[in-house]
């Protein structure tokens, strides 16, 4: 099963009111009005062997993952994080020690971002560990920013430096861009965003989709972390947990050279008309950005 | 790992602030206040060879199933489903096929709840099937139902009839009793409840538990289905999904006169002093009630 296919076949099949539920599946995170409020929901899995190893990284760095990453959802739609939920399918052996050290993980991301976690469900089986973290935010003051709003003429931005983050223990320790995010939609009007989990080839192509739009990027403007081997690593090794996002030109120049954040913010290319995005290499040639990145297929 | 246990310490681990999170983890559902209103949440999983099996029930049947364990919780507050999420954890040679099979199966109920699945992570992995659903809810006018409030003096009631499911395919078909609680809170003053998924016993020393009261049961009040052996398994098979609740005698009394429901309704004891439950026999022995029920142990 090719899970970008299914998940585009679930969005197919509506079945939300868009009065009740104005972003449904396909963005980093539902949004659904509640007494008139807007409510942004995300449900994000960590599974052993697939998104870190139990054995090799012990299971504090799972619960601080597992929370981070769905966290991280909530940074792509500039929400701010309420409360989160957890289910923990523990496999035979999981001790007690193992099971409060995956709390104690998960604590240390929940209180640095003010989202406690008022519920969850445990239960034992033969299978490996997974955890499902579903977090809720609200936009308190700042619309959701959607993968939807990119036009032609756009710059396309990066925050941080992107590539090698599986290669070394970066992965399990990085941090969800929340605040960066809100400083981001705060000062700018920001038209998309998504987070880059997957590699930026791969979620560039899905911003550019939900967009309807092209995107010229330039080989030699990605900021490759020192982590990563090469241009392809940046481009395809994904869990950058990065923010991707598009505004108009005159904002980005101010942004990027202002740098007002903690973590650097590249301009990397530009919106165009079309429906996925390119690469110019620094020879000048323009290709279609490689299909590189990273999704799982059964 | 024994998971009541350590879900208990959690709890004891308080992280939220009760102006935001007036109920936390340890109750069916928790309640998170949103703009002013209260949202509930509860999350819940079904794991391959666990809660079903993929090989003998097929995807459509665990499709259904999740939803509805996560709902039976909802109903459990006597709460109105607003939305869910769910992730999806596929084992290899999940076929498209599988993957549409129990989004079917998950729709049906979803649609007779007018519960929208918003949004979704769906991940390919080793492991077995497991799904979790988080459903949120809202009290739409009637007060959340707390496992706490009952008071000595209470009679204690529950729907339906009890035992057997997992020995038929019960456990994959069940209504999730949310339209039942609704109208028992909408005409009763409901001092607890709580829903049945790990048997009579477990479930009402958790109500008793949170409530810091005992119980009488009498042994041959308890409702036993036809599926169900006997006595015992009408106790500890578990997976009924009914409601068990506590209330004031009279009011008791009118319900079981009236059967306002589609299902019956029957009082099966009283609430006491003390902390634990207890059984009377036909003979009239009073002992404590059996620790059976279903609790998964690693």
């Amino acid at each position: 099963m090719r899970e970008l296919d299914f998940i585009e076949w679930i969005c197919s099949q509506q079945e939300w009111d868009p009065s009740v539920v104005p972003v449904g599946p396909g963005d980093d995170c539902a949004v659904v009005v509640v007494g008139g409020r807007r409510l942004l929901v995300t449900t994000d899995q960590l599974l052993d062997g697939v998104h870190f190893r139990l054995d090799r990284d012990g299971a504090e760095a799972g619960g601080r993952k597992a929370m981070a990453r769905a966290l991280s959802d909530i940074a792509a739609m500039a929400a701010r994080p309420l409360a989160a939920v957890a289910s923990i399918s523990a496999p035979k052996g999981f001790s007690r020690e193992d099971a409060e050290a995956m709390y104690r993980g998960r604590r240390v991301v929940s209180e640095q971002f003010g989202c406690p976690m008022v519920g969850g469900d445990v239960a034992a089986w033969d299978g490996p560990l997974a955890i499902t973290v579903t977090v809720f935010g609200r936009p308190d003051g700042i619309e959701p920013v959607l993968r939807s709003g990119a036009r032609p003429g756009d710059a396309i931005c990066v925050t941080g430096r992107l590539g090698g983050a599986w290669r070394t223990d970066r992965h399990l320790r990085f941090t969800p861009r929340v605040a960066e995010a809100r400083a981001l939609a705060g000062r700018c009007d920001l038209h998309a965003m998504i987070d880059l989990s997957d590699g930026l080839a791969m979620d560039l192509r899905r911003l550019c989709k939900a967009s309807e739009v092209g995107a010229d990027v330039a080989a030699d403007r990605i900021p490759v972390h020192p982590d990563a081997p090469d241009l392809e690593a940046a481009l395809g090794d994904g869990e950058d947990y990065e923010l991707l996002f598009a505004l108009g030109a005159g904002q980005a120049d101010e942004l990027v050279n202002e740098q007002p954040l903690d973590v650097p913010v590249t301009r990397i290319g530009t919106i165009v008309e079309g429906d996925s995005p390119a690469l110019t290499g620094p020879g000048g040639k323009r290709k279609e950005m490689p299909a590189a990145g990273w999704e799982h297929r059964t």
